[in-house]
């Protein structure tokens, strides 16, 4: 089959100029906003005129290669979304052709302008496009393999088991996906934190070095749900100029039309945020696409929201409708699609002679020689501040500077003691100033959990201050969330700070950092019923259980002063995992290291404190601030000639990452009498304390009181811990 | 002490007469948006002129009632938040005396007005006009118990155990909470489904029955948290016209000034969700205030939003302060704020002479015909239509109609079998016509979740089809939840519906339903790996044990169509437990009951589906779409001679209520060759399984394949379940 270039841009004018009132697919010519009944023929002739590039240009070419790959790659799978690629196409054609600052051959360039699919489902837009623009495959190191990002065999795998093309994009399986997208709303949120850590760097490293931009496609869902606002709001307050939403309102969910649900004026409401709002009639119309991104590039004091009206599914049958949305178009649907694109009818997965060609050195043309220039200029500051190029390298590696533990503190013992948000304060600072990439904050709660940098060169990040350091998200702990994946995925090491209990509020991003491997700090203080007086509402229950159950994430509950100390050096030494940090509200002992063994312990999750000699009767076990709890509990029962080990165990994902014989030997098999305490639920705990063990823990939502009469009411009492381990050992005998 | 009101008002207007420029509070006399080095001594008086009713009037001993009670009971209880109290004192007042229609003698009349108070840290202010207002406490079945709802000695005891004065307020715990507030946002989605309940009553039963408004207080931390972006925009799409948000902006947040982050134009962006805007420059202002209501009543075609400027701590030395927010004031404060209020500043939780009076007869005077009047029209409805009555005696009393279940489905056998999500829509629609208070639908999924009711007459809620009872709650997870729960504190029985791993979104609300104790069935479907293409970022897996660690919440995974049926019975007959209902999205077999035993076991939580002779070699445990695989499997080893009993324990929730010999009958302890199958994290199963169990569970991410391939490459498969139990069997002998 003839599949030569001239052959298509012949059938395509074919249709477009004498068949395109041919029933079944009338809506292909029709405007972006026109629902078929409502546009006359007069009408849709002319919006199809301005759409349309009249010389059936290579343009056009490589737009319906991206739709033709997206619809071919669905329907081979049967699964997955045709219709936000075929509509999107010319949008993401404009970014890449026109203005992405991207190398295709060196995807990991650090100034490149970033591409985010926030509108993640649709995954084969951004496969199609990164394999027309010849994006080669670089390894976790920045090698190339030799391979492209994606070839044509990875989209005819697309969504099949261990394809580099799955369902929905993913960071660190694909060169050249940016991030993990797919839940609504957190690719914007993510595209957020890039573009403060764009600023941050450039603040840091240089303007001429960093001066990147974001572009972010994303859709009537993301619009809808809250992060997208939160976050929104945040970038509006920074002044992110560097910042390109661009929102395909095609007045479709999966419901049906937005009517049913979603008649607000999103355009308006970026406008109240402090956004510039551009509307482009037409996603078809490139020029006008071209010059909304013109806008966005010349504007320097504010984020740029595009509105983009498309049809989903745009030239099929199904344009326009829900129906285009998340199921394959049909073998029939597609025929009668590449019939309107003029596009041969029988051929998958076609990819014209010169469309990869073309679309490659537009990008490239661009690309290379800022690329190259960027090197140079990195090399200049390399002769000049070598140890300035150094620490960008390491920020590269993901590694931290040698020596940065040297000013990490040691706390001596203190029976009165302080609780752990303070002493994780008191590290932030004191590591602060060897690891400029910590870059963090709040949700509007830095006062209580004691993340903020002090000293006059921390500073708050602000728009007019972007080499500040201390981030007032505010209230909105969904958007910090997945802004600190941003800044993760951007070089810095970040962290997010705020109470326990308001975790529900950002689970999602905790767990994309955790699918991502990007090791963020989220700080959660005042972590038990020890919140005291505020009542249920602000008192964690389940909260570690839940953080706990998250794979691949380091739930890290530190029992005092050193162990804080311990927990820091393990979540920044993390390479690969997100750490929850969970602290403390009220004081704790500072417990004797002299007596008891060193905090160091915590690398292993969980580690004899204190032993007695031979097989103990009981094992104690406690975390964060029931482990001085646990130690006079344990005392007590030694006093009265019990045989008592106590084991403090900060972080079960550390321990289940020990051998089998270390775990034995923390918890050997023999003991059965066992007795773990932790104002929290105990799901989970079974697996340490067994059928014939027990648990001090909570199996209601607390209340609002002083924390005193909290742990009286709740059993949180040496004498109840001692009873408990009587009545176990009793039972066990 | 003379606390007659004359000599208040007298010293009252000294101070503000003629000392109001002494320093220490001189910002008693700014206007509500001016910091004091900003306002020049004219401008002060000109705006203290507005601001003051120049006779000392009750109204402003009243108002200056609710601020010194809530200073005095945060500092007594040496914890809380007095400045937002004290700076809304004049709103809440100005809702209760002027437009509330609430009768304090029946605080339970159900088409009182809704006051909710969304920022629930400013606690006191409640409480305080609970006291003044007089209302009556009433119990759990709505008799009045001759108390009231809040005594003075009940303000004494502002957060301490077992108060009905708690940190927050409480709902169940305190006569007049109309919800549970504090987490931020909350009572703004919440208030969202008393207006929809509003609207869905008033078209069952009648607009003259029922025509109840809204009110809510909320603040810049409402405001920034994306649930209430969420929430507004879903109230503009339905034009809620019986919903008015009073949004407290004071400029403050705990770290500071909202200048830090959040500069947004909060009233243009409710322009464009579509709700009247009205601005009231200052919250000292209760003609404006009161003319603001006004405006909101005579609107009926969408909801209002009134910006009120307001100095938080006003009168205190730490007025506009981020210091008034979260602390005591301090004994010296709170006597210079008396000073400044013309207060006797040696008495505290003074109320004096006249003002409970003047405050109950203002709220009694409006609301008590108003309710006696609604009580005849109810008698009128009683005589004419009893069964309509009894009707909502019953959604009243949380009583389902008698006969409810008659129409619930039974399933046959079916080795092929379909989805419970589809299974789950066939109960749905079966038991539609009996439960008209049933009202739910998705986060713009109902597609896939099968949640909605069909036929003609059941048609979706919507501005002009209130009648609706499918709700399009478009791609907002967090306030369909928060919306759920307000509709359920209003008679009504909802249901949410979304994929699992969506649960993520909506978590606060989950708990929050748990906390209050409503009965809203939470829908999650797409249960596991076995949504298959979509990958990891949409395949829960540690969801369940998530839900599983939630106090109050059961959490039910059915394994077959006909569990199914039991699990929405079981759901539909809580009362004071939320339900998550854990469906597939693939298709199960329908267990053959002549064979297996009735899933009417669904009741324990977990029953013998089948059973060896004698003691078991090995007991299999499935749930969901896994119950179908352990049948497999143990049908398979019984064939080579293993004695099995195969579990099914669809909710452990249930299963723990049951007693401890119920529970050794299913697990016997002397059996501890135990498997448990699902297709999700593992964290918790250990209570089941032991120390000497095993899993066949997940414990990484899942991928993105088709499902079969899914199911090989995590093991669930007849084979690996077998070979699990064998080395079980091994071990343990």
């Amino acid at each position: 089959m003839d599949v030569r270039p001239e052959r298509i841009i012949h059938t395509f004018r074919r249709i477009l100029s004498k068949d395109r009132a041919l029933s079944g697919w009338t809506c292909v010519t029709v405007g972006a906003m026109g629902a078929m009944a409502e546009t006359t023929p007069d009408e849709s002739s002319s919006m199809t005129d301005t759409n349309i590039h009249e010389d059936g240009s290579p343009e056009r070419l490589q737009i319906d290669t991206i739709r033709t790959l997206s619809m071919d790659a669905v329907q081979a799978a049967n699964s997955g979304h045709p219709g936000t690629p075929m509509a999107l196409a010319p949008v993401a054609w404009t970014i890449w052709t026109k203005h992405l600052r991207y190398d295709p051959a060196k995807p990991d360039w650090p100034n490149r302008d970033r591409f985010v699919l926030s509108v993640g489902h649709a995954s084969m837009l951004l496969y199609s496009v990164l394999h027309l623009a010849g994006v080669v495959e670089v390894d976790a190191d920045g090698k190339e393999t030799g391979k492209p990002a994606i070839s044509i065999d990875d989209i005819k795998a697309f969504r099949q088991l261990d394809s580099k093309t799955p369902g929905h994009p993913e960071y660190r399986m694909t060169t050249g996906v940016e991030t993990t997208t797919g839940p609504l709303g957190q690719g914007c949120g993510n595209s957020v934190g890039m573009a403060i850590a764009e600023r941050s760097l450039a603040a840091r490293f240089g303007q001429d070095l960093f001066d990147y931009d974001i572009y972010v496609l994303c859709g009537d869902g993301d619009m809808m749900e809250g992060i997208s606002a939160e976050a929104a709001s945040l970038a509006g307050h920074l002044k992110l100029s560097n910042l390109c939403w661009l929102y395909d309102s095609n007045h479709i969910s999966i419901e049906g039309s937005t009517d049913l649900a979603f008649d607000e004026d999103v355009g308006k409401r970026f406008e109240a945020y402090g956004w510039q709002v551009i509307h482009v009639d037409d996603a078809n119309d490139t020029d006008a696409i071209d010059a909304a991104i013109v806008k966005f590039k010349a504007c320097n004091d504010k984020p740029t929201f595009i509105v983009v009206h498309s049809v989903i599914g745009y030239g099929s049958p199904r344009a326009g409708s829900e129906k285009a949305h998340g199921e394959p178009l049909g073998e029939e649907n597609i025929r009668l699609t590449k019939q309107a694109y003029g596009w041969p009818e029988d051929q998958s997965f076609l990819v014209p002679d010169g469309v990869m060609a073309g679309f490659h050195d537009a990008v490239s043309a661009r690309g290379k020689p800022l690329r190259e220039a960027w090197e140079a200029k990195f090399a200049d500051l390399r002769a000049k501040d070598a140890s300035l190029a150094e620490a960008f390298d390491g920020m590269r590696q993901g590694k931290l500077p040698a020596g940065w533990e040297a000013d990490l503190p040691s706390f001596d013992a203190d029976p009165k003691g302080l609780a752990t948000r303070d002493s994780s304060g008191k590290v932030i600072n004191a590591i602060a100033a060897k690891l400029p990439m910590l870059i963090g904050g709040a949700a509007d709660l830095s006062p209580s959990t004691k993340t903020d940098v002090k000293g006059d060169k921390a500073g708050s990040f602000e728009a007019d201050n972007y080499a500040g350091r201390n981030m007032h998200f505010g209230v909105r702990e969904h958007a910090m969330g997945s802004v600190a994946n941003g800044m993760a995925l951007s070089y810095l090491r970040s962290y997010t700070a705020t109470f326990l209990v308001f975790l529900d509020y950002m689970r999602p991003p905790v767990r994309l950092a955790a699918i991502m491997e990007l090791p963020v700090v989220f700080v959660f203080t005042h972590d038990s019923i020890g919140v005291g007086e505020d009542g249920p509402t602000h008192q964690p229950i389940e909260h570690l259980a839940t953080l706990r159950a998250v794979p691949g994430l380091d739930t890290i509950r530190p029992g005092d002063a050193n162990e804080v100390v311990e927990a820091w050096r393990v979540a920044l030494t993390h390479t690969h995992e997100p750490t929850a940090l969970i602290l403390s509200r009220q004081a704790m002992p500072t417990l004797d290291r002299t007596k008891y063994s060193s905090a160091k312990g915590l690398e292993q999750g969980a580690y004899i404190l204190s032993d007695c000699d031979g097989e103990p009767d009981v094992i104690l076990i406690g975390t964060g601030s029931e482990l001085s709890l646990v130690v006079a509990a344990g005392e007590k029962l030694a006093e009265e000639g019990t045989k008592v080990r106590i084991v403090s165990m900060p972080s079960w994902y550390l321990f289940e990452k020990q051998d089998r014989a270390y775990r034995d030997s923390v918890f050997p098999r023999a003991v059965r009498a066992r007795v773990a305490v932790e104002q929290a639920g105990e799901l989970g705990w079974d697996r340490y304390v067994g059928l014939d063990g027990a648990t001090v823990m909570m199996s209601t939502f607390g209340a609002s009181a002083p924390i005193a009469k909290l742990q009286e009411k709740f059993g949180f009492t040496v004498d109840n811990v001692c009873a408990v381990a009587k009545r176990v050992m009793e039972n066990s005998k």
